[in-house]
């Protein structure tokens, strides 16, 4: 192998390579970067087992002297490429198992691994892709990772559910405390229920941060392939079976408070300064528990009492009220900001339909965006 | 104590205490602040035994219509006051040991702890202050206490050594394998001879973040207080006799070596990052081994040699080369970055006297500022 490209353009693609690279695994080759140089185009791989991406590189500044594959230490490699600043840098592997890094005035042997021993990446080939925006996988990544299970107690929860059926595709993410759904509408595609690890989709979306157009995406029995300008990214899918979560899901309001996001948002961080930490159930994380109630004047007054530092309340004024009668609702000060983060309406609702029944949040511009938050049961 | 201020006064003054406030202490007492409002001024103090801390209020907006002291959870009323986002904020003492914080629509309750438990801090009181700018101080913060030892191995290296002689101020930095010396001029001003803990005068730096006029510095046996504006800031001086430095320094310089900073920094970066790691040696931190050599036509060459991972070297052209005879040098890469990084200047240079005899660097703006590396032994 011997070839030169400019230095930029394989510091991009090594980027997105990254997005597949272990930092440690039990198969060491897998900390290497696979390279593949044929006559015209020159081919990168990484893969941490859960997802597996590559890159075609065909280039203007792409100069193929000699083709040839080999598989490079993967870190070491990315922080050469980004350390070095010249136009150029050239790559050649020497006879003695060395890949030799060239630019400018320096020069850089690196160990190589047996391209041999590298696992053979099964990359889905298939017709017929689902089309989507970027922009709108992005959105949704946005709107649903947060709220998937950090532990592996229900392994199927540290994922997001994509359920399509007749035309509907619902996009489920619950750690079974709280529960973010968006419903869209995809009419001509076949049904499928897949559970997509949230990791991956955290890496998915940091490759397409700079991508606006579509995104193709192919599906088999346990992989989703994703494919966008020279980039196959690729990820397992969880198995089992994604829990039913309809019906958690109240459908009548008697309370509505609208407010201002904002507003609300910064009430609730200062008030759950002081919130003690709900420790006490068999939660994943201890969130502190704040108190929300209607007072006279319609004013809403969010409150909590800590024991060891004293007690905080703030009053606000929503934007309206509907309200059929008092109530006093406990909650993780947590999940409500990190619901209302996901929304971008400047404008929201808290939809209570009891003290102890799940209450949901909708945005005024988050169209089909449903978050939902279990209350906790408060003494006082 | 009832009184009212602007909630921007108050926080920008409490900002200055944090810089005395422990995460944590053995005495508990002093995880709070201590609140002192006679009718006229607000006094507060923390204090983490090494800093302590009083700021002395007395602002126009500043209203006490209730004079008294109390000692409030430290980390919660900061906390609390810098969240807040109300004009005005208003602190009330009530009868059953609550402070009660009052902003806009909200009500925020601490319980406070027993002034009379606070312990008294002695401040210094005395006349003749050492008189210097705070750009100044902030300058020798940033070119020496990075040269401080992180262990408590020789506790009396964790500080820098300030030592005051017939008009001449000595202020030196080292963990005994790399060294910072500033010497400045302070003809009017008796001898002193004391070393200063690390963190004080990060610390200390920080408090003067955005002052650019004059402290003034008083000092006892033990202690050394430094005030300006509103804020006396005190640290204890530590124990102990600071070993003797000046015989470390090397006088003559067979070889000078010029170089444009930032290139020489970006080339060893690049080559540290194939550099294997100095564990075998009794240091406090495992650092990247570097080598340098004069190569023909009186190129610089910088390398190193890993077994495992590759070998890297960058050749560089120094601005001015004087070198009576070729040497390969070997030494700590992170320790010539830090001294780079605490150099102003654009052209620097390398003063060596033998490949294993310490070596400085100085800047041509860096007025009296040595920096000094004592270099490891290559075995090829």
């Amino acid at each position: 192998m011997n070839l030169t490209i400019d230095r930029e353009i394989l510091l991009e693609n090594l980027n997105t390579i990254s997005r597949g690279l272990p930092v440690k695994s039990p198969m060491p080759i897998l900390t290497g970067i696979k390279l593949y140089a044929t006559d015209t185009d020159l081919f990168m791989t990484s893969s941490n087992t859960d997802i597996s991406v590559e890159v075609t590189i065909n280039d203007s500044s792409l100069q193929i002297t000699e083709a040839g594959q080999t598989v490079v230490p993967g870190r070491s490699f990315i922080d050469i490429i980004r350390k070095i600043n010249s136009k150029k840098v050239s790559l050649y592997l020497s006879e003695d198992k060395i890949l030799i890094i060239k630019a400018d005035r320096g020069e850089y042997k690196l160990y190589i691994m047996d391209p041999l021993d590298y696992p053979k990446l099964d990359f889905i080939s298939q017709d017929n892709p689902l089309v989507l925006p970027a922009d709108l996988i992005k959105s949704i990544v946005r709107e649903t990772v947060f709220a998937t299970a950090q532990t592996e107690k229900k392994p199927i929860l540290t994922g997001v559910n994509f359920n399509h059926q007749a035309g509907k595709l619902i996009i489920t993410a619950t750690d079974s405390f709280r529960l973010s759904q968006k419903i869209l509408s995809i009419p001509e595609y076949k049904d499928f229920n897949i559970t997509i690890p949230a990791k991956s989709l955290d890496e998915l979306s940091k490759s397409i941060d700079n991508y606006g157009e579509n995104l193709k995406i192919y599906l088999s029995v346990n992989k989703m392939l994703v494919t966008f300008k020279n980039i196959c990214f690729q990820t397992r899918l969880l198995d089992g079976n994604y829990p039913e979560t309809s019906r958690l899901i109240p459908q009548d309001f008697p309370i509505i408070l609208k407010f201002n996001k904002d507003e609300l948002a910064a009430a609730v961080e200062r008030v759950s300064l002081l919130s003690p930490r709900d420790t006490a159930k068999d939660k994943e994380i201890t969130y502190s528990i704040i108190k929300l109630s209607i007072k006279k004047d319609r004013i809403i007054e969010i409150s909590t009492n800590n024991s060891t530092l004293g007690d905080a309340k703030e009053e606000l004024i929503p934007t309206s009220v509907e309200a059929s009668n008092p109530i006093t609702i406990g909650f993780s000060s947590r999940y409500l900001l990190d619901s209302l983060k996901s929304l971008m309406s400047t404008e929201i609702s808290l939809n209570l339909s009891g003290e102890v029944r799940p209450f949901i949040i909708r945005g005024d511009n988050d169209a089909n965006l449903t978050e939902l938050i279990l209350p906790v049961r408060m003494d006082n």
